[in-house]
């Protein structure tokens, strides 16, 4: 899916939400731990009650590894039941793997060969190397961590160089750029604050950006769209516990659509006020 | 285990190897390939070969996850046959992990409690909310990225500050060092020229260094022994390649061990130079 393609969908859907599949066996609904898969049975219905308002699905890889090989089963079928659901959504695996040579291509081929996702969180710190084994697979995203919202973010992304005079976090971004173009390349941008995100349009003015922290993590979608919105949208934001974790009743998949449905609404309220719709 | 017993293992073996588990199914010999889990059956014949020899083992993750579910249990069975075998070598996941809350908790909780390891690779971009789950579990290590020898290391791990004026990768070894006490923390130094490992030992005297690239990937383990030996080892120097596939055959396991005494012979010459035997 390129660029192009993505918001053709965010434009039909009125929607620009990534759901977050950070799904913990402690955390979901009590009636389900009976079944053979409970992970994946609450996926399934997360997603079924969702699909039509939401335009990407992040898996959190750490929760489905921290169970074990079942774990990868679980979300082997889940990246499965996405994509026989819909062709109108991106599947990004949330890894933030990070290696380099014919390590970081084991990585590239676990994503997007073992398992079918379109994108993939990657981590910066090891350069080129770590990015270009993804870059060789077409219609493909590598989606770099650039800036994040964490207290601890400040102990390295915030150096300034003394030749460039700019800050790590703006050199991620600016390199990013060279390494691929807008069809390759989104960015992890953690901010939320009007600032911050200005600071970040200036750099990468056309990119996708993948905003996490909206929600239970108290960011605010309507800083988020007025300074981080470009004429294709540029922007997918991410919520997960606000909306999966909705209610832990049988009627879980319901709640959350509601959930859903209300952050669709104000995302729809400011794609029009963008002139975008 | 903590400094000093990773010290009497190496003075007992009279070594500072760590062998790469970089197990490539392309790659194993064929008489292997018809038997139920050809990846294990080869880890445990090299471990039962080596384990006398090496002080540390080291699979590289992304080998086993490109095999999806299948290469979990291959991993699982591998770390456990190691613990069953031996309880003086250092169980090394080579994850490169790097994320920060509940979701690096639960990479922790992978790596520390589904997986017995005794140390985890992490990557530092996000800062110390990446580490402090990890930090959390006695007896267990973060191994640190700092300095990499890969070609694009030098996108940003060379930036230098302005205001501190060093480079990211000394900023890492000095933050990383206020982290947590050289008991709990390593890093990965893939420098294996004076100069680097020379740079490094001034700021991080007592640490243990990870360091890669010596064998398949060229670097000189004369020069890391000279530059990079403090008086309680502090290295670990791995060999991935070289070993593991040092045959195609049925003897495969008796001729890594070959490659495996080379290098030991060569430690033990290093650590006695040193008057640490």
């Amino acid at each position: 899916m390129n660029k192009k393609e993505l918001f053709e969908i965010i434009k039909k859907k009125k929607s620009f939400l990534c759901i977050g599949l950070d799904t913990d066996i402690n955390k979901i609904p009590n009636h389900l731990l009976k079944l053979d898969d409970p992970i994946f049975e609450f996926n399934k219905q997360i997603i079924d009650a969702t699909h039509d308002l939401a335009v990407a699905y992040k898996p959190n890889i750490a929760f489905y590894e921290s169970l074990g090989p079942k774990g990868w089963e679980s979300l082997q079928k889940t990246v499965d039941h996405i994509r026989s659901t819909t062709n109108e959504v991106l599947i990004i695996a949330d890894a933030k793997r990070g290696d380099i040579g014919n390590t970081s291509a084991m990585y590239a081929k676990t994503f997007f060969e073992t398992f079918d996702f379109d994108a993939v969180t990657l981590a910066p710190y090891m350069g080129l190397d770590t990015v270009s084994p993804f870059l060789e697979y077409e219609g493909k995203w590598s989606i770099v961590l650039a800036l994040t919202s964490n207290k601890s973010a400040a102990d390295f992304q915030y150096l300034t160089d003394k030749e460039k005079n700019e800050a790590l976090y703006e050199t991620v971004l600016k390199t990013g750029q060279i390494w691929g173009n807008t069809d390759q390349i989104m960015f992890v941008v953690g901010a939320t604050k009007a600032e911050a995100l200005t600071a970040v349009r200036k750099i990468a003015p056309d990119s996708f950006l993948l905003v996490p922290g909206v929600g239970a993590q108290g960011g605010s979608l309507e800083e988020v769209a007025k300074y981080g919105m470009n004429d294709h949208c540029g922007l997918l934001v991410n919520s997960s516990r606000g909306i999966i974790y909705a209610s832990k009743d049988e009627g879980f998949a319901e709640e959350s659509r509601k959930s859903t449905l209300e952050l669709q609404q104000e995302m729809e309220t400011y794609l029009k006020n963008s002139g975008l719709l």
